[in-house]
């Protein structure tokens, strides 16, 4: 359905003039059709979202509640280049968001709207009893029904792809200009839309590379803990891969490397820089970061 | 009608092991689609495509004939992971294409498929009578049919946005490296899909930007003059921009910069690397790879 409304009602952000309004109108109805779904699903508890960042009561009854953050719509700035964007979830059990890690989700997703509608789902270890997993859905408008399109994500340790976030922190962060020139330097080959749902997308459906987004004292960290990195982390640690907080920019040097997952969402529009991405690669960034 | 086919069935290109066959599958079905509709429409005299590099007869006899050269579906490698893609055409009066420029193009279309369906349309100078314009149109799914979104594309000179093609020819191409730095340097915006098609239309949507793809010995030019960047050059000049020829990696340097539209299609299959983009920006990208 979202899919849909974004499909037409998205067409008006192409329109001059129309970049402000009409864009947050789109982001607007993802998000009031998200909160609807909570509210007569009946397992939610309560749900924040990017755009209404409070814990709002979803009237969540069955025995087993949730509590869940979203971003409805993310990668604003290409909507109206029609390039391929997405909605992201976090779901924790209970009723509260507030004072949790991203390792206590029990299930996360990665909804991507392109020419098709597909879908990136992560269930934990706590859910799977065993190791966490991460599959693709997706939905097949002729028959109208989600099927089952990559039963495994397996990200590869090592793996020469890269999507360079905030690439303008170079300017005054010497480290992470360094660490940019080593994937430049060794030929990785280089994408990056500017939509951290696609550009992830890309490492899960490749099966590798690595995603970052640093910030400096000029270019701030952008992405938000619970609506975007708990829930992405997520899902590139059950496909084997690695997450780590980037060190803040004012930060002295040597530091210790902390996984995205054990990150505590202490405020519910707390936000950081990251990488994620193969484990090696991962690495690779902890060295140049927090060498 | 594509945009449909490739909702459903370009879903098999994310299941497992299928990269290679169902992959090609969309990319020909693609091509079929577009073949057919030439062959019906009495328009179409001759029309050759990436897939199918001959110049085919499509039996058009109507008064005014026209050639065709088109993508079918570019931007192969990213299908997969559900990135928008898009086909490209170029438009020819007569019946060949061998041999013209594409000057010589009467219009052209980058058709564009991801959330929704958008096309940006070129008609030449020849075929206006005076300037060259391009424009913006949506399909609405809703009501069904093509409405104007953007009345008039309209590329500012300058405009600190780059899509750097084919980065790893940096490493053994110094003059496109420091070219690279600078954009670095001065803060550019990276957006960088992977697909021609996305990466120009951000800059046709955005009003700035530019592209390259520049070639090395090591890292081949990949992009076809007739079926990609005759058709978008003519797009971006009719947009107020600036297109030229990459040097070839082996020239010597101080060579002419030459406009893509002045480039004679003398090989169905002829490739080059370009910079398309503001007219300042490509300036910039001269006075580096010429200079």
């Amino acid at each position: 359905m979202l899919a849909a409304r974004l499909a037409n009602g998205a067409s008006k952000a192409g329109t001059d003039n129309a970049f402000g309004d009409e864009q947050l109108d789109v982001d607007l109805a993802a998000d009031e059709i998200i909160f609807q779904e909570f509210m007569s699903c009946g397992a939610v508890a309560v749900a924040a979202s990017e755009e209404k960042p409070v814990e709002a009561p979803m009237g969540g009854s069955s025995e087993r509640l949730y509590s869940v953050g979203f971003d409805p719509l993310d990668g604003s700035s290409i909507i109206d280049a029609n390039f391929a964007v997405g909605s992201i979830f976090g779901v924790w059990p209970g009723d509260k968001l507030l004072g949790r890690t991203g390792r206590q989700q029990v299930a996360s997703c990665m909804s991507q709207y392109g020419p098709r509608t597909t879908m990136a789902v992560a269930l934990s270890a706590v859910t799977t009893g065993g190791d966490a997993v991460a599959f693709e859905l997706t939905f097949q408008s002729d028959v109208q029904r989600w099927v089952v399109t990559r039963e495994k994500f397996d990200i590869a340790p090592a793996g020469k792809v890269f999507a360079p976030g905030n690439l303008r922190a170079t300017a005054d962060q010497p480290a992470y200009k360094r660490l940019f020139d080593h994937w430049v330097d060794n030929r990785y080959t280089l994408r990056y839309t500017g939509g951290m749902v696609p550009d992830v997308y890309h490492i899960l459906i490749k099966n590798k590379g690595v995603f970052s987004n640093v910030s400096s004292a000029a270019a701030k960290a952008k992405l938000r803990l619970l609506y975007e990195c708990a829930p992405i982390a997520l899902l590139i640690e059950a496909a084997g891969g690695a997450s780590v907080m980037a060190p803040s920019p004012g930060a002295a040097s040597g530091g210790t490397p902390l996984s995205v997952l054990d990150v505590e969402i202490d405020n519910l529009d707390k936000r950081l820089g990251l990488c994620l991405g193969g484990k090696e690669e991962v690495d690779v960034f902890n060295r140049f970061m927090f060498g």
